[in-house]
């Protein structure tokens, strides 16, 4: 047995801006949830903090002896506790399915299967549990994944808000793919796969009971064909990331700090529904950081983004999918917006969370 | 996009014991959660109840076209929602670590990668979770496991206990390798690792504050250099299983079920400590059915059973191993115990769980 450690006189390696507690921004996908990686969980699980962060980790089982060359799985996971359960256009079952899926797919991994972990509220209603397992199943189906093995776990009646679900993934990444967000280069150029902010605004209009006129419905979907589709065009994708919790300000943020690249986008050029710029304005949101979760980013070299959007609109979830900027030299390490106004701004990552529990 | 269905006349496919709320016992790893997996959860996700349930899914990388031939993948989950999250011998932390490379483990597979998924409660203490995830650190060291990839959920004040954790774990099976219960034939001998029911009656004489003299402590250790050495002598064992949740005798009653065999054990060969059954009596428990986190049962050929049981004992987490009964042609699907005082009695699942929340 290892020794264990004493940790009365525990004291958090780097301030984790002196936050003795956990806030609800720590799991918001923005600077602190960032800090408590960096700071906490990879000192504390003895991982080297300069290794590069990505949706999913990568498993050469060449390394391992097992494949004879080449062979890499993705596996990722995430912890679904979006309230409230049911929302337009998705529920937490089909959220669970889609962002582990989307998660794997982001390494350009096809996904082979999935884990589905349960934690239930005592007095759970079971024709709730049902409908969310279907809703599961069906989401599998659509993605072409199984769902190989669980667990279930019940909890004491006010606890866990009825069901938390998480999901891990196992993918294969094919020969000769190389996607993270490390190999943006100055010159990339970088696209949206559709309309964003339909998650996030879906979610918080039925939680907080609003109406905006049209009802706007999640874009809950599984990416992994519109992924295997890009790759038909070409293996040389540099980077891609699922915009969920941050939205795609974190995305392009991780990016530009992961590589070291400036990256500058035009507003303009951002696909936002009027709905949601609506909802956006009354709620005093910025459409850029509400969460999606059936949109990509993907970063691609200039001679192949041609070729790479006409096979992202032939596919069902790629039809609006359109370059919003570039990664360039200047500014490294910088997300930069040019405004409808022609002027030029920073853009940050979000301490913590515009809309909590979206995922 | 597949079609949603109509939940609004849902009604459970076979009658769910006619709970129409999910209950305590539904997590405790009996005849409650195996109902609740055969009847909710596999026709939900599409999946055939007749495919066999192990610990841990199979994947054939030959199949998927990735591996030249045998390679398989051993995949599995676990949520631990144990209740207090540190007691004697182990902690929540440790317990998602060894539990998860446990269940990978009895697929005779060395696990390679576990994700963490963290449902963290809004005020939980920075401390507690660094303590947490540091013994989570110094377990996967000691399970030569890699932490790959993790999620961060946070939930409001009041939900999650503090902390909930999940672990999904992927691992390497060895060619010529098949554990799985189907595979208990008669002849075949029944061993257990070693002395039994220490988990159970440690996290509950903590969390009721229960003294009995001495301090019981969990064993909670990873199994996966155990399960390698027993292959060492001999790929044929036939199955291997984790009596966790529901103790040895839910293992010992999916094996018979499985394999459609009967099982015999001998209660005078279990090997049950002082303590332990001071505090079973006590509380009104059968150790039998109390759960383990460092303990397995084997099912191995009749020829086989010395060698193994040497190879055993000499690694640190099967000193204790021993035979306590074995594989017969009679009563098949049922488990009998002989008893100290020479009758027999029919043993069977239990309902729910002896003891809610000790993983």
């Amino acid at each position: 047995m290892a020794e264990k450690p004493n940790f009365s006189g525990w004291s958090c390696p780097l301030p984790l801006r002196d936050y003795e507690r956990i806030v609800i921004g720590h799991g918001g996908g923005g600077r602190l949830s960032a800090e408590l990686v960096e700071h906490l969980f990879l000192p504390a699980f003895g991982v080297d903090p300069s290794e590069e962060l990505r949706d999913s980790a990568v498993i050469d089982l060449a390394a391992q002896g097992l494949a004879d060359s080449g062979g890499r799985l993705a596996f990722s996971t995430d912890s679904y506790v979006v309230r409230p359960l049911f929302f337009p256009g998705g529920s937490i079952g089909d959220l669970a399915v889609n962002g582990t899926v989307n998660d794997v797919a982001m390494s350009g991994a096809q996904p082979i299967a999935l884990s589905t972990g349960f934690i239930l509220e005592e007095g759970l209603k079971m024709e709730t549990l049902a409908r969310v397992a279907t809703e599961m199943g069906i989401a599998a189906k659509l993605a072409d994944v199984r769902l190989a093995t669980g667990d279930t776990k019940v909890v004491d009646a006010g606890q866990a808000d009825g069901l938390y679900i998480n999901t891990a993934g196992v993918g294969l990444i094919p020969e000769g793919v190389d996607i993270r967000p490390g190999r943006a280069t100055p010159g990339d150029v970088v696209i949206v796969s559709g309309p964003i902010g339909m998650h996030g605004v879906a979610v918080m209009s039925k939680r907080e009971s609003l109406e905006f006129g049209t009802e706007i419905r999640s874009d809950s979907a599984p990416l992994n064909s519109l992924v295997a589709d890009m790759l038909a065009v070409t293996s040389d994708i540099h980077v891609l990331r699922d915009p969920t919790r941050g939205g795609v300000t974190s995305s392009l943020c991780e990016i530009a700090s992961t590589a070291d690249v400036g990256i500058a986008y035009e507003e303009s050029l951002v696909p936002v529904p009027a709905e949601v710029a609506a909802a956006c304005a009354f709620l005093g949101l910025d459409a850029m950081s509400v969460a999606n979760e059936g949109k990509l980013v993907a970063v691609v070299p200039a001679e192949q983004v041609d070729a790479v959007l006409v096979a992202m609109q032939d596919n069902t979830y790629g039809r609006e999918a359109c370059v919003i900027g570039k990664v360039v030299e200047a500014h490294r390490g910088m997300v930069v917006a040019k405004t409808t106004f022609g002027a030029t701004r920073v853009v940050d990552l979000q301490l913590g969370e515009q809309l909590p529990r979206i995922c």
